[in-house]
């Protein structure tokens, strides 16, 4: 590929469909004008969405492919990051993208968690590796705004949501992956009230560039004596270097970077291994005043980061579909399927076979739910900060489904993100293959979604495990009401009664399932449950994401009864129609999973279980 | 990672599973002692077995890793393959591992097809891009001794075959891929006999290397006044060093490559665009004396290359699939589910935890399913070759379960093996993410096994387009008595009964839902076909593994009574509880899927047809 290539940008969103989500699906106009969203109305939000995509395209497109082939290295015990990374950086933070929806106390401007959300959506597709840096520091930002004391946040605020410094979260050990508990690193407390840093980290995203003047490491440890497990972790604030009083910097922290990961892909992004305290000398504070909060402090963080993560995934997958879309509209390959037997027959795009189009649609009905499930998500977030204080019933709902639906979202959206950019490349052939063409990267970004803030399974078990049995169930059951009324307002709809018809089955199947997972505790089946869960999770998610993408059709098809005929409404007319098939397709294919699944979960198959370790092979 | 890592054999096979196969499931011995396979008994078949995996790790499988990573480059118009690759090109073929079941007039060994295939296997899954070589010269080989005039054969075999020369085979041309119909390719004829070829060809590989003095490419061109599409092509014998008629080389012919593909994986394979005439200097001869027999002649090797790609799926997701399984038994993280409230309860391997034994037991079904689906359609090519000239229903019989299974070989096989690749990733968690282990060099590699060799799709449709119907429907039929005759025999089994039935109903859909791909072809459906084609190609692939699993499942559990008690009869009785589990865990799980599609296929779902082409996207 010649150097105009690696540099050129391949993102692509369709904003007429974030447009149709924001405003005409979930009508996030409701919840603006209001505290805390009084500066936003429609047009604020409109041009933010415009410009953070403009820039997307411009800044962090052209460095996707350079930031893949490139990579990063270390030189002289520090990190370099792909060439252009550090001038993005600036200018992202120059143009204020990631402080939409922060507070105007640390210069933000205080917008909803929606649109922060699109513009998030928008930075990852353009480059997934290298908004990873902002990304993360967000979130260290969010937990020292939530938990730091009123020092720590006139510290570090501003300077990280303002990208004087940069944040990560240490958690990941060699020994303590998905086992958090297992931590080692520990904290010994000084005179001072600071504390003594010792242990590695692993997998540390962003644990060191060459981007910020400082990096701000929010880690896990175990204060001596306390108890083991998760319980008894401890946040710290540990940044390279070290800061004074006044937010001057200091001297260097005994904090090293051993070594950085080779990767399948996001090669753009530095996955550290962090050394803390390897000559005694590293120092940190406490999150917050209280010992053994690091757990409860860090799940705030990953909360957001999952949610980021759904977004990855969501961005990733749109990005690859539109990009087949593309290839499919250009390419010209064999004749129509009506003159196959005709050889001198007209070559045709290949978007007129049938199994292209089937390719397509598949894609792009998953990418549209699943975006639709994370605005909606979104969406409850800010009706959260819009009902606190004001309508306590309207705020426990929303952060009830918050709640729900975040396992959901990451592992759902990050599964999918993998398989969309598979049928992506299949959509190409051999080009698709090739690294002229950005799916193969995309697909090799993709991977990691389904693995990391928890894996996939984790998520699968934090649903069936946690939020399905969350304030005695009252957040299922209110979901599987939303359902159910959408599914009474509309089973004889003239156009998707059918649809809707999968809709409902997928409905029962759900709510039996999560009945049969819950018995299961309680019959002392409990190893049945980790055996089922993502499954269930895949089937929830199906069901709310078919839900979604048939609401968007109801409103699709009374849209389109309004629009002028002829050439004056036939853009609307196009986009309409493709709400509308997306939700047939959807409903007709995809939907009839939950029903199956919930066949199979019902046999209660333990062959995996049951079967001796030493069977599964003779090597 | 270290240079010595990155030299490691990480390729592993499970050799009992193999001799389970070849031996007590399909009953290779039958099939051996008589003509062609005189010279061959158990013991041999046994040796070779051996050998040939010891081969395979010892000297494929260092150069996996250093391949992918140095990859293939151009140095003076000539394709440098990675450090190493020669070296094992000349071992090949001097342990004689390609020769297997080359005929002896060839100076091969004459052994049965069966066999060759599990060489494959091993060389495939130890270094799928360096094996794409020698892979690729045996089938071209192949297509001239089948075509070839006697003094093409001459020429052409024992060099190919022994490994002096390579082989390629240059279809695609940049307008004409999946549609090689439109290839622009000319030949013109001389007055000697021979032909000028003038034209470009891409993705060809193997298409240049370092490894042998000759290239023997075999091109798809159309002799001047031929008519359009397929039927108008022929196939050429194009040196890339020209040939004299004693066999010394002459000067270069004019074949130049113009570029080597990047990809997305199999580096160290060669990709070529190769520019065929440039100087109106380039010379090949026909294959055969009949002009416009380029398709059949072209289908014999695609055949065999279609089979090889399946066997390339197969290979890389087994080696994934027990990578993981290691790791799996290694790796210690958390705690037994049983003792979850615990912090202090010890950390125990993944592999006791219930999500991974899934992951591991999913992948072990579909590994050993393709696998026996593999090995049933070679011991079919068998006993063609054993009953040709005697017993001409055995040997039609035989011929056309051949033809029947190609495209669910290449096509199901291949696209598992992205999914179990991906599935061994998810198992290893973020270690399998980096370079340390080999499991997303193999989920790299095996994406293009669902492209190349026709897409997967075209051999969807080459099932319900061609397959199904063939003989007026004699081979499917037949392969539909054959599951249905187990399904009599074993509909009772003590312990199967259960999965026995899944098999019934599975069997009953792929039955039906044939008859309705047909159905559609006579009411001017037409354009359902190919949206339904890799569904029904799922579908029944998914009956054949399921069926092959449960007559394994039979053998062992019938093998298991004969077992010896206690320490001696250990080892075995682990083998056969893993056949059983694998059977029960399919059974269960997977071949459900076949009446579920055939439920979805029976919706008759247009949406993808009926969906505007400017629908898809506002871009």
């Amino acid at each position: 590929m010649s150097n105009a290539q690696t540099h050129q940008n391949r993102y692509k969103a369709d904003l007429r469909e974030i447009r149709f989500l924001l405003f005409e699906q979930f009508r996030l106009d409701e919840l603006l004008g209001s505290a805390p969203y009084d500066a936003w109305g429609r047009d604020e939000v409109g041009m933010v969405v415009d410009e953070a995509y403009k820039f997307a395209c411009d800044v962090f497109g052209p460095l996707n492919a350079v930031g893949d082939r490139v990579g990063c290295r270390i030189e002289g015990g520090q990190v370099k990051t792909p060439p252009g990374f550090k001038e993005a950086w600036d200018k992202l933070y120059e143009a204020g993208w990631k402080s939409v929806s922060v507070s105007p106390t640390y210069d933000g401007q205080g917008g909803p968690f929606t649109l922060y959300t699109v513009v998030e959506e928008f930075l990852c597709g353009a480059n997934a590796a290298l908004n990873m840096y902002p990304g993360l520091t967000y979130g260290a930002a969010e937990v020292i705004e939530h938990f730091g004391t009123p020092r720590q946040r006139d510290l570090f605020l501003k300077r990280m949501y303002g990208g004087q410094w940069s944040g990560t979260m240490c958690l990941t050990e060699p020994q303590a992956g998905s086992d958090v508990g297992s931590s080692r690193t520990s904290a010994v407390k000084q005179k001072d009230g600071k504390y003594l840093i010792r242990g590695t980290k692993i997998f540390i995203s962003g644990g060191d560039q060459d981007l910020t003047e400082n990096v701000v490491h929010l880690v896990l440890a175990r204060v001596e004596g306390a108890p083991p497990g998760t319980k008894g972790l401890s946040l710290f604030v540990v940044p390279k270097i070290r800061v004074n009083d006044d937010g001057s910097l200091g001297g260097p922290n005994d904090v090293v970077v051993g070594n950085i990961e080779h990767k399948m892909g996001i090669n753009g992004s530095s996955t550290c291994v962090l050394n803390f305290g390897e000559s005694d000398a590293c120092l940190g504070e406490l999150v917050g005043t209280v010992e053994h909060q690091g757990m409860p402090q860090m799940f705030r963080m990953m909360n957001g980061a999952r949610i980021s993560v759904g977004l990855q995934g969501v961005s990733v997958a749109s990005s690859a579909y539109l990009n087949a879309l593309e290839y499919a509209k250009d390419r010209k390959q064999g004749s129509s399927i009506l003159q196959w037997k005709d050889a001198t027959a007209p070559r045709v795009p290949v978007i007129d076979h049938p199994d292209v189009r089937r390719m397509l649609l598949d894609m792009k009905s998953r990418v549209e739910g699943i975006r639709a499930l994370i605005i909606k998500l979104a969406r409850h977030q800010d009706a959260v900060a819009v009902y606190q204080g004001k309508d306590d019933r309207a705020a426990a709902y929303n952060q009830g489904q918050v709640d729900l639906l975040v396992p959901l979202v990451k592992a759902y959206s990050s599964d999918q993100a993998f398989r969309v950019c598979e049928t992506a490349i299949q959509t190409f052939g051999g080009a698709g293959y090739t690294k002229d063409y950005p799916v193969e990267q995309y697909c090799r970004d993709a991977k990691v979604f389904s693995i990391y803030e928890g894996t996939n399974h984790i998520q699968a078990m934090d649903l069936v495990g946690r939020k399905l049995g969350q304030g005695g169930g009252v957040n299922l059951q209110a979901f599987l009401n939303d359902v159910a009324e959408f599914v009474k307002a509309n089973e004889k709809h003239p156009v998707l009664a059918a649809s809707i018809k999968e809709l409902r089955e997928a409905h029962e199947a759900v709510a039996g399932t999560a009945m049969r997972l819950l018995s299961w505790f309680q019959l002392g089946k409990m190893p049945m449950v980790p055996l089922a869960a993502n499954r269930f999770l895949e089937m929830m998610s199906e069901l709310a994401i078919g839900w979604l993408l048939l609401d968007g059709a109801v409103i699709a098809l009374k849209a389109m009864e309004g629009l002028p005929a002829g050439d004056a409404g036939a853009k609307d007319r196009a986009f309409y129609e493709g709400k509308k098939h997306a939700a047939l397709y959807f409903a007709a294919n995809v939907l009839p999973h939950a029903k199956f699944s919930a066949e199979i979960l019902g046999r209660e198959d333990s062959s995996a279980l049951d079967i001796p370790a030493d069977a599964f092979a003779t090597v």
